[in-house]
């Protein structure tokens, strides 16, 4: 069994900052010890590898929840595939994505997780687990359901958005989040209400706007936070938890606040493009404002603040990405005149630890927090702790050591994500992965990556740690 | 250096939870390995001391931030000293007690400060710190706060009640608010209108009303929920954080979930008693009810739910003891044919952790949070961590091996604080502390205690770590 | 031009109590005197007709907004026509109806609009307007709404429940409103989530829970909530007023309370049986609890409070009857077995004064918000202020002598509507018509019908009088 | 007894409009006739004045519940006495005011009554009624707010600023809202913490921050919403009503609608200058924010949003004017080098109805809420209706014939307020009083003075009409 040392770093976990430092053994982290103690150094004389971490950060590798690797959406396909969105991944500290498997209509939920298994088996450069997206929900699926539950895909993600495609209306929602109630799955929600979304985008249509920036008018703010009340409504009725995915609308924060007041067990989660990102992105000349079109989309620049102040009071608890990159050229490209054919969604998975950092720098939220809302609680939002998420004895050795003090540009030039440009291109930021740990083998080290496809293993994943 | 083995048990922290052997260096937690790496064997052999926690949780522990050892009130004394408190504190698996050094009005902070330290010093079995109590605001006592900072005193509290004892007007609390804005300091607040309380006071003994139960009557919510909405208000003119102790009522909750909900550094403390008694008590026969007196008093029951709601959403974020007891015979009973007249308090410190264990086995709040609220919260609250608050490398030795199976009666004739009565007189828990580490040191084992007077030491706080 | 003259009475009005009598020329109020100048004696001495109003009340004849004569539902008629139901609304006080025109889906409004027509004209004992309810939302309705509008149907109703019958979903509801937000209409909204719900009837049916309590059940409070908050955002969207029907939950109120708290233009009506009964009704053996089947349901009593302190805050402003009534003989009893077929609807258009008066003699709300809600606000709700809903000059001649002191029991024996129960029977009320004058002419008096069919004319309705 | 006929106009109230002809007997309405009966003619012939109100609105006449004639404050006394005070309000439109009798401290009510008593009688040129300035809360002036009530003084006020003045102490209030909630009195509450304020005027003093621009820093919009949300629970507590003066900041409107909403008996009044003026006028040079000085002071402009949004809701239900004016010179003067002390006050009383009418031409409100805010509801509110605050039989003759279309520009050069500035100099207008009967006898017309000292008589109110 290998060993590895990682010394000299300061460890951050969700509660706790310490000079200390990190027996690996095999996979998982054997033991943690004070800097002064001297155990590192003679763990380190016995090592096969020492990592030295002085004037680091070591955290927890980052937890993804929300990712979507060859996605076929509008008659194209998000153009990371699971090898190169998971080494993306590594790249930026996040050593576990939960992607989403797609039933499609008409289809059995094995089917689709079937297809989605075959996809990323021995392709993923980290850990990975799947949600299953309910796209016809039935007697036949909700029964599929407790199986999933059984095999670790423990969450189901619904859209009250994109009629005809991934729609479900609020009956099936109902009988979804019922059986949920029954089974333990959390139920993820797309809230914007597509039906009137859907009015909206023909009225722009027909009246001749169709340019990028009307995707961020006609997807209102309002429409975002009606749809979240009345996901938390349909939760109440069915005594299930709820979790509403990409929140952006200050609106909508204000209902997840409110759910959680009363003492629901109602989750949000944001995504950088909506704290760093504001809508003005889209009116940028050229069709260029393409790039940022993504749903939710992103929002005039005032909604930030109840975004930043939810995720210090936990009203939002987790930053995923939402990565579902498109290329602009020929993908994008395909809504040329009809922002309404754009394909939806937009890269990430590799900037968001970094991102994240910058808020730390700029004194939005503490270093602890970062972890937390990376890594910590994804981790057991999804049933995966203490497994992922924390740097414990027991725990899996997806570790990072970060480099708070070095500057880097976000560019397309740069970024290993396959998608022909970055929303944040030409960002400066500080703070930089250095190295990274998976399952104790290091896949990123100083700009080098070390690891293979197929290194990644599925994660059979517990129901959600937050229900008691 | 003595070094200290605690092996087999399930460590909990605020955020973690494994099963994992630590390894004690003098006063210092060393290193914390996995159960199944060997390491802890290979530490055993080497050690002088092991605890054997198999079956059991190993805990930080507890932090108290709030009791009055000790303490002049109504023309008596708190009936336990720091010597008995601590002790009894131990007993119960609390390492750490934060108690109210008291300005004398028209006197310096520092004849108060330097008067606790003598009573202090030397006498305690656990390590503790001084919040310091401003009953007189003027020039030389802002100026005064500053130095105590320095000094790692780092809190001060206010009374809105008690008019003609530690009463603070609006002026003076504002005042001192912009002072703490200044130095960082939090201010905590005893959040009742004692104004307009001891005009009900009047009332009723005029009519009366003379009996334990009018306490419970007089000290009306509203006035709780007025005083702490008027506390809030001020902070944020001087823009200030906030610490309002011993919350009971839930329209007071009310203020604080629509205070935290706008982003403002408000925070919550709640007391055992409050939650696991009521009103109720007040009347018992033969003037029992006095034992139950204590300020802001008990409430009727329905208000427990919004405590045990705003502890889960963290709008309440620690529970303290507010541990201030009087002896039933000779001190309670001053206050025979005048309620007013009864020393108000109640104690605690030895049953804390063993109450809010009990809300884990009835399903009220998880481990983790356990840890959170009864040690983590408050060590970071009132600028205690690492060095309290947690099991980390480098962090103080206070560990607490607990049984979570066993069971007990809380009984006066049982426990160990310096009272003649237990307000929880029969009741059955689950859950014991067996073994307590103060500092390396296990000072409480298997029903026997090790420590000694002066094992105790002052710490010196940082400031308030929920600012940023 | 016949001349009457109605003397001695107190006549109420919304805003006014007086002392005064009252000059009625052809069918218009002509002048009001105060009854100690001696105008109303001269004035009798040339009248045609005296009515004696000494010790009585004398308060604008009742707007009941809220009817469906004849209207077919579950493959039956309610049983009350034109005729028997404008009577019966006489008998009541009640001189003015608003009914509701239906557009069968595929057809055109106006053919709904002209069967409306074709079925009231000739037949009715006081004036009437139209509502149209909308059930087939297209370009050709919308367009057709400007033109109803324009012939005074100036108020559109749609429904959120009873999918593949009335039920639009939201991209209709967004359009009419929008169009409404042009043409000055008002948007009525039978709010509850009729999709949600429809998987609960189903499912309880499916587990034989088939008796009529289960109605109560299955048409949950927060699937009335989750609508009326649904029907707000999107009349935001839309920037058009909102009048939401029948408000029975609190849950539903509150979200009225936090609407109109923002300055929006929407308002709430509800009925006397969400005030006066509950849900407990449902439960009566024998199938009984069919004849308190209507939607939104009856409610548990504790809904009540938030009901009456809505209509004193004007978070709701108007009391209509939603009289729908059906036969438990051969008309409900078509549910017997199966709750979700038993016609939806109850009696009410004659009780609804009465019933309100009872909550003055109560202490609920004064006089003048009787006369307020019952009359004053209908009319100005739906454009037939001044002409209705007054006493003052110029005011069509729509008054009641109402006897504040007189006692009655409700029951089918002595009611004039067309239905064999009376949901109040036996209720013991204080208070009752004594002579009804509709457009001049006295139409009962004195538990004489001196009326006749086809007195009653169509109101050509202005638009919405509080939208400035 | 002499007959005046009022003839063409079109006559408004709260609740109606309608073309009529009016009817005066001696002191009295005694009838209201439509404009085309041919009535208004026939009385015409019969009067001993015709008042043509062709083209005019006819309205009831103001009642201004809030001001303060030749009041003692800060060493001077307010500038307009009642003589001159009531007279400008007649010029206005005002035909009744309600001033505040002051109890010196260590004094009786009685005193305090009778020494306004004495200002007032035979002095004033309309009707006017006496609220009582409670200074000095206890046994005795309890005692005696009884008797007051009994004679037609029947709302008490209380400052919770100006300590050392005017202030009571939360005790003291709460025991006068009691005492009230026995009487029916009406709590009339200045909600300024004034404790907090005092020590920010200390403090900007100190700092050279002596400006009138200060005035508007140092009474921040926390302080007064904190005291309105005081003074609400206090209510509460008490079981007590409570109106809250001149309110200006939106943080204490929010406080006022969630106690409404609550359905408290709380009720709100603002002033025009918080509609029509901001915080910015204070900064003008020379000296001259001095004429802007009153407390509440004035906010800046995003407040006015809400107080609008609040008189439409009813939030707020009354505006009057806190008329207390103090020359510009001399008086204003006092306060050179220190804003503290600048006599606080403004003068208002005769621009009331036209700044009012401005926002009915600005959309702001409609016609009927114009009279009811200016008229019906403070008629309500003190006691006073019907006598006052409608047009109806049996109601006193206090009517203004407004000419709706007239121009008119503010200016201290054409008011008649004694006071050598107008807060709104320049402004122009649309909209001025032409006539003004007080209680039957015309005491303006064109631009005429035609009214007399001693023509008002003291008014004994009933309780406040809205307390069922």
């Amino acid at each position: 069994m290998s060993r590895t040392v990682i010394r000299g770093g300061l460890v951050i976990t969700a509660s706790d900052e310490m000079a200390a430092d990190i027996l690996v053994e095999g996979e998982q982290i054997a033991a943690v010890a004070g800097a002064r103690t001297g155990l590192g150094e003679r763990w380190a004389a016995e090592a096969d590898h020492v990592v030295d971490a002085g004037g680091h950060y070591v955290i927890p590798g980052g937890v993804d929840g929300h990712t979507h690797m060859e996605m076929p959406f509008g008659g194209t396909f998000a153009s990371d595939t699971f090898e190169t969105g998971t080494r993306a991944a590594a790249w930026g500290g996040t050593t576990t994505i939960i992607d989403f498997a797609i039933q499609t209509v008409g289809r059995s939920l094995r089917e689709g997780l079937d297809a989605w298994h075959a996809k990323a088996e021995g392709r993923c450069a980290v850990d990975y687990g799947f949600h299953m997206i309910l796209s016809d929900v039935g007697d036949q699926s909700l029964k599929e359901m407790d199986a999933l539950v059984g095999e670790g895909v423990t969450s189901f993600k619904m859209f009250m958005a994109y009629p005809g495609v991934f729609y479900s209306d609020d009956g099936r929602i109902l009988r979804a989040m019922q059986q949920a109630a029954g089974n333990g799955a959390l139920t993820m929600m797309h809230a914007e209400n597509g039906i009137a979304i859907d009015v909206l985008v023909q009225q722009a249509l027909e009246s001749g706007r169709t340019d990028p920036k009307y995707h961020g008018k006609v997807r209102h703010p309002l429409l975002e936070a009606e749809a979240t009340h009345r996901a938390i409504q349909l939760s109440r009725v069915a005594g299930a938890p709820l979790y509403v995915v990409h929140v952006s609308a200050a609106e909508a924060v204000a209902e997840l606040t409110q759910a959680r007041d009363a003492g629901l067990t109602v989750f949000g989660e944001t995504c950088p493009q909506y704290l760093f990102l504001t809508v003005d992105e889209l009116a940028r000349p050229e069709f260029e404002g393409a790039k940022y079109v993504c749903s939710t989309p992103l929002r005039p620049e005032e909604h930030q603040e109840s975004l930043w102040r939810a995720l210090r009071t936990n009203d939002l608890s987790v930053v995923s990405t939402d990565h579902c990159p498109f290329c602009f050229t020929s993908q994008k490209e395909l809504g040329l005149g009809d922002f309404s054919k754009i394909p939806n969604g937009m890269p990430g998975v590799e900037n968001r630890i970094d991102l994240l950092h910058q808020a730390v720098v700029e004194g939005r939220i503490g270093r602890r927090r970062w972890v937390e809302l990376a890594s910590t609680t994804p981790a057991r939002m999804f049933g995966l702790h203490p497994r992922k998420g924390t740097i414990a004895p027991g725990a899996d050795a997806d570790i990072v050591v970060y480099d708070p003090h070095a500057e880097q540009v976000l560019s397309a030039e740069t970024h290993h994500m396959n998608v022909d440009y970055n929303p944040y291109e030409g960002k400066r930021l500080t703070g930089k992965v250095r190295t990274v740990l998976s399952r104790g083998k290091v896949v990123v080290d100083s700009g080098e990556y070390l690891g293979r496809a197929g290194h990644g293993r599925f994660l059979e994943r517990s129901t959600c740690q937050y229900l008691i």
